[in-house]
């Protein structure tokens, strides 16, 4: 059982549904509860725990994906800055999020990301993460 | 004054030096005091401080780079997992940090983030990383 996989696979449906499938890569909210508008995962399609495994052609997509991300969010959302992460093993597919950082949330990274994972103050519902995830697509076409 | 440009401008010289210089990128060990074996930082040449700002040949690199690293590091440090990490803004040049999650430190992300950086748990010298950069070196070769 692999959430990353399941995402993929359309067994877990993410707020909004999937947002941009690459190649290699695929583009979508975070799932339920979402911690925050506009916190995006970029994960392989492919079962892959080891960023050393990547081919070079999946490398450089990853790459794009999270320039295109960003670009899209800095367009939607207006936040400070884009920050990315792919870390903890929770969930041992790879994957990044594409997180938002909004004004507000404090610059220190640590500090901010406390605040979204555990203290969870930015938690929005489904419906407006869905709506962010819709405008997030717009902007890939 | 940014530390990421004095990196690349050879103001601030990393343990062990710039291990590898793409055409936009550069890859080095964090510098002193280096808050882990192997903990390397990958950011661009140019001052840039939003990743939607990236070029596409830019981004395409910082994949294929973040991959080339992780890829380096299981080679030399043998790590449990590779982490990417780029959030925060002391330092608002783009960087991300690529970290070897070692045996012992917490899978939970935040914890083990917080063991390197805030109680700096990890801590090696100035020499033991030059030695690591140079090894490093050698898998970019």
């Amino acid at each position: 059982m692999c959430l990353g996989c399941d995402v993929v696979n359309g067994v877990v449906v993410p707020p909004g549904g999937i947002i941009y499938a690459g190649e290699y890569w695929i583009v979508n909210h975070c799932v339920s509860p979402a911690l925050l508008r506009g916190f995006l995962i970029v994960q392989p399609k492919r079962h892959c725990e080891h960023l050393a495994e990547l081919t070079s052609e999946e490398a450089a997509e990853l790459g794009t994906l999270l320039q295109r991300s960003a670009a899209a969010l800095s367009a939607v959302v207006h936040p400070m800055k884009v920050y990315v992460l792919s870390f903890g093993e929770s969930v041992r597919h790879i994957h990044f999020w594409v997180v938002p950082r909004y004004e507000g949330i404090p610059t220190d990274g640590l500090k901010g990301l406390h605040e979204i994972v555990v203290e969870r103050r930015w938690v929005c519902s489904d419906d407006e993460a869905a709506r962010i995830a819709e405008q997030v697509r717009e902007q890939f076409t």
